[in-house]
C-alpha cells in the first residue's frame, strides 16, 4: 500500500535520481533533445509503464504517459510540467510536477481506481529553452502554436534543432500532429515550486496559482557622450551611466509603490567600460510584470516618458526598444477553484498567488483552462543547485492533487 | 626665415606625418617599443639634427635632443611630451608638445641663437602604457624611479618589457643610467593639448596649468542576492545594482558641488548579467580627483561613508578597495608666472586650470621643477581620432613659449 507519505519519499527520491542524469559530471544541465534527456524520458517512461499507463514521446520529444478512465471515459485532464533544465540547475524545477501527477496515477493504478476521464502524464521537452532560447517548444507543440522556423534555430554546436530533434527520434517534418485534439480536454493543471519567497513568508507548504503574470520586456539604449574622466568638470557631462542609475532606480521606486508589480534591470553594459572614461553609452534591460495587463502597460509608459525625461535634462539620447509583450494568462476559476477547496479541506488558508515565472501552463492555455498549484520552496531560490523542497510539503501536494481529482470526478 | 606662422603649419603637418606611422593600418596606435615608435624616433631624429641639436635614445627608448646653449652654460631647460599613442588615436596628444618644443629650437638655430642655458627636448618613450599598463614608463626612467619589475610585465603577445626595449635598441639593464642628473635643471616644461573642454568654451587658445590633479581609485564590489525577475517581490529583493545605482547617484552629486572636483564611474559589470535575473552582484570602478588632496580625501571618506549606508539600507554587503592614489603635484610657481605674463603679453587673459589628466610633467616633478602649457582643443575630445587644434592656438602657443625662454634668459 503506497501511503501518501511513502509516494512524497518517492517523488522526492525520483528527483534526486533524475538530477543524476545530467549533460555534465559537475551539475546538473538537461537540454532539450540530449542523451540526457533520452535516457530520462526513458526511465520516467518505465515508471509510467508500471503504473497502468500507455506511454508515447511525441514529434517534439514530449513524453507522454496515459491512464485511461472508466469504460467510455470521454474526457481527458492533463497533467504535467517540464523535464529538461537550465544550466546548474535545481531538482525541481518542473520535474517535481511530472512526478507527482506520475504519483498520481501510481496510487490510482494500486487500486485499481478509473476516473470518469483519463489522465496524461506529460513531461515537456522543452520549457527553459537552455538549448535553443526557446522556451515553451514543448507545450507549444502539444498546443499547437509551434513556430516552424524554430526548426533552423542552432545550437552553441551548430545543430539545428531539426537535427537534434531528428537524432533525438523526434518528427521535425510533422510537429503540427503534436497537436493535442481540443475537445475531449477538462483542462490542464501543473504542479510547480513556487520559486518565490512568498508561501515560505507566509509558513504555508501549498498556494493557488490565479495568473500567469504578463511581462513587457525592453531593451534601453542611453547615449550620452564619452570623454576624459580628469578633464571634463561635472557640469559638461553628458554621462550615459548616471543617466541610466536614474532609471535604474526609477523603475525601482515605480514598481515598488505598486502591489504585486515587480521591475527588474538585469542586464547593463557601459561603454567604453573603462574606469578613467565617462560612460559614453549605456544599454540595459527592463522586465516589468504585473498580473494586471492594464497596470503592467501603463507603468511601461510612465517609464517610458521617465527615460525620456532623463534624458532630456541630462543631454543623453534614449532609445527604447520593446519586444512583443506576453499578456496575463488567468487561471481556470472553476478549476482553481476545487484545488483552493482542497487546500482548506487540508486545514491551511489558501494563499492566491500569481505565478511571476512563465510556466507551460501559459502555452497551454492556448488549448485548454488551466491550473496551478504552487509548492513551497526554500528561499525563494530556483535555477539554482541548492533548490529544496521538504518532503512534508509534497506530500501535502499530493492530498490536494488527489482531492481534486475527487472533486473533477464527483463533477464529471 | 621661419615665421612663426610657419613653424605653426610645419607643426601640424609634422603631427598629420607622424599619425601615419601606426602599428595599425586603419587607425593610429603606437605603443611603446614597437617598429612604428622606432621609425618615429628615426624622423623626429633627423629633424633634431638638422636643427642643430645632438640626439640619444637612452637606455629606455626616451628621443632626447640637446641644443646647448651659449659657451660656459651650466644649466640645461628639458622641454617635451610623449610620442606614444593610446589605441585609436588622434594626431596630437603628447605629439604636439614634441614637435613644438622642436620647432623653438629651429627657430633658435636658424638665427644661430643661443641661450644661456641648453634646451633638451624629450620624446618620451611611453606615457600612455598602452603596451604594458604602465604609464609614464619614459619619465620614470628620466626622473630615477622607474620600478625595474616592470620589466618581467608580458604584452598581449607574450613579449616581457624587457625584450622589447632590448629589440627596439634599449638596454633594460642599465635603465637606472638614463636617470638625469639633477644640478643643472633649470626645469621641465610641456605643452599638451588640454583634453577637456574649458578654454574652449573660456574662448582662449592657450593656458596655464596650476597642478596636476590627485587622484583616488577604487574598485567597489555591492553584494546583494541573486533572484528570479518575476518572483522575488520588491519588498524582497536585496538588487545589486540598485544599490550601485544609488551610490553612482551620490558620487555625482557630491563632485558636483565642490567645484573642481570630478567623480567617475567608468566600469560597472552586473552578475549574473541576465534580463529575467535579479543582479547578484555589481563591481565598479570610482574615480576621484581634486587639486586639494584633503578636499579629495574627505569626499573619498564621505563616499565610502554613503555607500556603507546603502549597503545597510538594502541589505547589501559593500566592498571598497582603494588604489595607491596619486597626490597632486603643483606646478612651479615662478615658471608657471613666466607663462602667464607672456600669455598677458599675447592680450590673452590667463586661465589658471587644474590638469585633471596625468602627464609626464607629474612625474618629472620628482626631478625639477615642472610648469605646463596647454592649447585649446575641439570639443575637449583626446584620444579619439577626433582630437583637433587650431594651427593659430599653436601660433600662440609658440610665442608664448618664446617668451617664456626670453624671460628665463633674461633672469639666467
Amino acid at each position: 500500500m503506497i501511503t501518501i507519505e511513502t509516494a512524497a519519499h518517492s517523488i522526492m527520491e525520483r528527483c534526486a535520481i533524475l538530477a543524476t542524469y545530467s549533460e555534465e559530471s559537475t551539475c546538473l544541465t538537461r537540454r532539450f533533445a540530449t542523451p540526457a534527456m533520452r535516457k530520462v524520458n526513458d526511465l520516467v517512461s518505465s515508471w509510467m509503464l508500471a503504473a497502468g499507463m500507455v506511454v508515447k514521446v511525441d514529434q517534439v520529444g514530449n513524453l507522454i504517459g496515459r491512464y485511461e478512465g472508466i469504460v467510455n471515459a470521454q474526457r481527458t485532464l492533463l497533467l504535467g510540467s517540464h523535464l529538461d533544465t537550465v544550466r546548474d540547475a535545481g531538482k525541481y524545477d518542473g520535474i517535481l510536477g511530472v512526478l507527482l501527477a506520475l504519483a498520481l496515477v501510481e496510487r490510482l493504478h494500486e487500486r485499481a481506481e478509473r476516473l470518469p476521464f483519463a489522465l496524461e502524464v506529460i513531461g515537456f521537452a522543452d520549457e527553459e529553452g537552455t538549448r535553443y532560447h526557446t522556451p515553451y517548444l514543448g507545450s507549444e507543440a502539444l498546443a499547437g502554436i509551434f513556430n516552424e522556423r524554430a526548426l533552423k534555430l542552432v545550437d552553441e554546436d551548430g545543430i539545428t534543432l531539426a537535427d537534434a530533434l531528428r537524432t533525438f527520434g523526434g518528427d521535425p517534418e510533422h510537429i503540427a500532429a503534436a497537436c493535442r485534439r481540443q475537445d475531449d480536454l477538462l483542462g490542464y493543471c501543473e504542479v510547480h515550486i513556487e520559486q518565490g519567497p512568498i508561501l515560505e513568508a507566509s509558513n504555508l507548504p501549498v498556494g493557488v496559482v490565479s495568473a500567469i503574470t504578463g511581462q513587457s520586456r525592453m531593451q534601453i539604449i542611453f547615449t550620452g557622450q564619452a570623454g576624459h574622466a580628469g578633464t571634463v568638470p561635472m557640469a559638461a557631462r553628458h554621462d550615459a551611466l548616471c543617466a541610466a542609475a536614474s532609471f535604474v532606480l526609477e523603475a525601482e521606486s515605480r514598481a515598488r509603490a505598486i502591489p504585486e508589480m515587480v521591475a527588474t534591470v538585469g542586464k547593463l553594459i557601459v561603454q567604453p567600460g573603462a574606469s578613467n572614461v565617462i560612460p559614453g553609452s549605456v544599454t540595459l534591460s527592463l522586465d516589468l510584470r504585473h498580473p494586471d495587463d492594464h497596470i503592467r502597460e501603463h507603468v511601461c509608459q510612465q517609464l517610458y516618458a521617465q527615460a525620456q525625461g532623463i534624458g532630456e535634462k541630462r543631454g543623453v539620447t534614449v532609445t527604447w526598444k520593446e519586444y512583443p509583450a506576453n499578456p496575463t494568462v488567468h487561471c481556470s476559476e472553476q478549476l482553481t477553484q476545487l484545488l483552493a477547496q482542497a487546500i482548506t479541506r487540508e486545514n491551511y488558508p489558501v494563499r492566491t498567488i500569481p505565478s511571476g515565472a512563465g510556466h507551460d501552463a501559459a502555452v497551454m492555455a492556448e488549448l485548454t483552462t488551466i491550473a496551478m498549484l504552487f509548492v513551497r520552496c526554500r528561499g525563494g531560490i530556483s535555477h539554482h543547485p541548492d533548490e529544496a523542497v521538504e518532503v512534508a510539503d509534497v506530500a501535502v501536494a499530493l492530498r490536494v492533487m488527489e482531492d481534486f481529482l475527487g472533486q473533477l470526478a464527483q463533477n464529471a
